[in-house]
């Protein structure tokens, strides 16, 4: 299933865009971070006021992610200071390919001005960019999703999620291999960047549940031999 | 060159919003034909308020479109009564093929409520419809426009339209065909649409002017041949 999240959007007719846009591409889960929904975004909606009345509100976005298989990001930069944050960068014709038979799937849209923080795209596993004019490369969010909405819909998604890792599982394993590094003494300013290669090339790979325990089991040995040998 | 053309849109806000997309994918020719620009117009164009200002204004649809060199309509309606009049239907995918090298393309978006009329529709070469649910296929039309001009925006246009035939060397092309279908007593039923067919695929194919002038020779050759047999 593919959810739409928007994340703090301040301008109500975007709202309701956005709910305009996925009833016209057959998504029915619009999730709402901190927005405000009013009379304005039931103008824009339209037809889709449904949608903004069956909208899920989400009060901690983390743990709402968490049970996801798959996290996608948006994003107007293509980011200069906090590079690694927003590579690789995916373009929306990759996206039928990303999606395919991902199990649930949520799609993140920023706020107007800021787009998503660090801390949401630390939690992604791609982040996708339209490319745009250098002259003026800012989109209005609602046609950004227009977009990345018609993309998403072009793609085959499984309809049996239950074989594949969530996020929690694919976040327990990064724990360990986390706690890895740190028994190892990985250099410490390298262990954030590294991090979040691994959970973006362990994300975008749509592991399977027995595949992430497999692996994890790799770091949980390897974790607990430093342990004893240390004694 | 790549034309954006917009069709009595009453809504000031889809102008300033498709303004700002338009800029967003670095194409700068926005033309108005019967369109109002408002406050609200600036205030949706955002850093686009140049394109506004710098808009083409037609007063006369035809003899503008008659200088290009290839015309695309888009619809919301997949068309059931005047079903050959949005046949055949391309979709946005298409784009970049049709408009390859097709030197100057005329893309038009018609009025939020009834889009494009057919007077307008039979102009067209190609009409493209954006795949959309079944239960909510109406979007609007800002939206639409952001999805199409995605899509123009990774074609590769011919920086030297000269060589192709214009708009109005088909035209003429295609009143011969006309004339000689009179002529010959073809059912007067099926002569309009026969002609929506002929522009289409004439159009589509990208002629060359010494492609036009050579099979419009063919036409005025059987038209001369039965008036002066006829006598």
């Amino acid at each position: 299933m593919l959810y739409i999240v928007l994340v703090e959007l301040k301008i109500p007719e975007n709202i309701g865009f956005i709910a305009r846009l996925a009833k016209n591409f057959g998504i029915n889960n619009l999730c709402l971070f901190n927005c405000r929904i009013s009379d304005e975004s039931y103008s824009t909606a339209a037809h889709a006021s449904d949608l903004l009345e069956n909208a899920i509100l989400i009060s901690d976005l983390r743990s709402f992610l968490s049970k996801m298989n798959l996290i996608i990001g948006t994003t107007g930069i293509s980011g200069s200071e906090y590079k690694y944050l927003r590579k690789p960068l995916y373009t929306p014709e990759d996206l039928p390919e990303l999606i395919e038979n991902a199990g649930d799937v949520a799609v993140l849209f920023g706020r107007e001005d800021f787009g998503l923080l660090n801390e949401e795209l630390r939690l992604c596993h791609a982040i996708v960019k339209i490319p745009t004019s250098e002259s003026y490369p800012v989109m209005n969010v609602s046609h950004a999703a227009a977009i990345i909405l018609y993309f998403l819909a072009r793609s085959k998604l499984s309809s049996k999620p239950n074989e594949f890792a969530t996020v929690q599982e694919i976040e327990t394993f990064l724990n360990n291999v986390h706690e890895l590094l740190i028994y190892v003494k990985y250099p410490k300013h390298r262990i954030k960047r590294t991090m979040i290669v691994l959970r973006r090339v362990i994300g975008r790979s749509r592991p399977k549940k027995y595949e992430i325990l497999t692996i994890n089991g790799i770091f949980r040995k390897a974790v607990s031999y430093i342990k004893r040998i240390r004694k």
